[in-house]
């Protein structure tokens, strides 16, 4: 185990009927809001009447920046700073998923800052300070309500870059899983993917001795195995939606990661697909993850492979043919939840691989679990592309 | 799954050679620290002169309260008390166990306080503000670095009291497993029971649909049936210290309750045990703790117990049985760690069981898992006297 400093200062308010808490958890840090949201989804299921009304209760202020797309862009930024500052805004709200969160996150950092915010992303600029951030998410899947991380893409000039400052993490998340009822069958498919795939970026380490880490890492990818197909044919199912939530935060909120070194060799080459064709993030991560475990297995990543064989699905057997075993399982699992099984399929170019792979590797190997240079990248990309 | 808030404050700083980063933290609240240990064991492994050195280095005023005992004494608290007012203390730093945190809790709530920090025991009054605190763990037992309770005796009412308070909760905790390496085999063998227990407390619960909470609870469980055993046979082995460190805090930080109604019988029982005779928390809880699960062991109880033997003992077969072999499974495990497995072997008189049981339900009946009323206590310690 790795020497590791954590600290998780999000206030969690989990449960049916919790925004009734969101108008004190506001006014904690003043009165006027930018409100954050994506396309009107909150609109028609109620939410954003409910929100009205305790704007209108707790005579907080706010202003909206409304639109903001599945993966949010620079532009959204750009348009929430500009609201922010005309209107002195004192602390972001987002509500939705990951991406209104991620964008309410950028928007919170770039007040501050002079130049252009996109400068956070490409490393010209650090986030020092940022207004505050707070949550009511409805979307169980990027665990941003309870993490420091922001992804944004900018079209001009085709990238998707990530930004983390301890600044960032939200005060507070309001988590009420009956916001999750009206999740659609494929992205609540997409949503559990993007949960497993945050445990295997960190469960798949070459750190020794971590083992209570590797433990709640399986557990939670348990309760993905368990409830991601009882959400699908059961939307309503409040314990479905409340166990996927709750996974989704802790998933990716610093507590997987204590102590190892961490892989995301699967997400940096997806953030290349998705930065160029807009699909949704945890539909390439379900296309990827089967042909990365595939492309990585050798005498080294064996054991740990296998480990996950035995103790998520419960294969017994010999070392390296538990560990295909288990990953067979994970590509049926994924085929199961009726998510696309190649790139092919969901309209990636072939003749676009190699930008990806470049784009991909350009600043470096990825991974940690095992590194891979361009040519790995591109054969993983190419054995994606037939499925 | 009930509605929860959890709130995870503590900043953790974790592994080798971490205390050089007790000056920063110390000084984000002030430079009048009062320094609450035990009987020593921090001057013969040279860590209270790293702390004094500490001190110099960064101009940090501090007194002393030294000599706090295994069950802390409300006696302590009170000197503590005294000692932040004569000087004008800004941060309460708890080198040591459990003992040393809870006593430098109480001792933060006492200050601002005009009567006797007693009265926040017994309910007489309210903790609305406190002194910060701070932690240097040595011992992997308690999760009182990262929580907001506190365990207090008083030797002249023979009562062992509980308080908690988000105000509480440890600032900074500084864990390195490498200060457990010199804690003795009956000792670290009492701190994984501990562990243990605090996860059954919340593990066995009434409250149905806790996947997530249940699998992370097994997790923990499970690295401490692990690496009790190695930490004993090998009191230097950095894995399993650390492990079993990181376990301690995870067991009781808020993680495994939210959501769930928690049992908690068992530790009221030991508290009368122990605040009579003064035994080690932990080795009270491994007698008890088989003698609980028999006797709560019904047809309600039974699926739960065996899951439990299922998923941490890996035992399969039909319900009742393999649920009486999980707890079976459990008094060997903690026999196997070298405790007594009798109160009448570590000194309890039988004359005084009926006491305990008048005491431990003096407000009301315990538990949640399953509600015991004075003569099921009465039954438990009987049964754990005769062993």
């Amino acid at each position: 185990m790795l020497n590791f400093n954590v600290h998780f200062p999000t206030r969690i308010r989990f449960g049916r009927g919790k925004i009734e808490e969101l108008g004190g958890e506001i006014l904690a840090y003043g009165n006027k809001v930018l409100l954050v949201y994506g396309r009107g989804s909150i609109k028609r299921n109620g939410l954003y009447e409910q929100i009205m009304q305790i704007f209108r209760d707790n005579s907080i202020a706010y202003v909206e920046l409304s639109g903001v797309q599945a993966n949010p862009r620079i532009s959204s930024v750009h348009q929430g700073v500009k609201l922010c500052r005309e209107h002195g805004v004192q602390l972001v709200l987002a509500v939705g998923g990951g991406s209104a969160i991620d964008c309410a996150k950028a928007v919170a950092a770039g007040v501050g800052y002079e130049g252009d915010p996109w400068d956070f992303f490409t490393g010209k600029a650090r986030i020092n300070h940022a207004l505050p951030v707070g949550a009511v998410l409805t979307l169980a899947a990027t665990g941003s309500e309870m993490n420091s991380n922001a992804v944004i893409s900018n079209d001009e000039t085709a990238q998707k870059l990530g930004i983390g400052s301890p600044v960032l993490i939200p005060r507070f998340s309001i988590l009420d899983p009956e916001y999750t009822f009206s999740v659609p069958p494929e992205q609540t498919a997409a949503g559990t993917v993007d949960i497993m795939s945050h445990v295997f970026e960190q469960y798949f380490s070459p750190t020794p001795g971590t083992f209570i880490q590797d433990r709640l890492a399986e557990a939670i990818l348990k309760t993905c195995i368990h409830y991601g197909p009882i959400a699908i044919a059961e939307p309503d199912n409040y314990e479905a939606r409340a166990n996927l939530m709750w996974a989704g935060s802790l998933a990716l909120n610093g507590l997987l990661k204590a102590g190892k070194r961490t892989d995301w060799a699967t997400h940096d080459i997806e953030h290349e697909i998705s930065a160029l064709y807009d699909i949704t993030h945890g539909l390439g991560l379900a296309i990827l993850t089967p042909h990365w475990m595939r492309y990585v297995l050798d005498a080294q990543t064996a054991p740990r492979l296998a480990e996950y064989a035995r103790n998520v699905w419960n294969i017994t057997g010999e070392e390296t043919m538990i560990a295909r075993a288990g990953i067979e399982k994970t590509a049926e699992f994924f085929e199961s939840l009726r998510l696309a099984t190649s790139l092919s399929a969901i309209g990636v170019e072939e003749n676009r691989l190699a930008e990806m792979a470049t784009k991909a590797t350009s600043r470096g190997t990825l991974g940690a679990f095992k590194k891979l240079e361009y040519q790995d990248v591109l054969n993983i990309l190419h054995a994606a592309y037939g499925g």
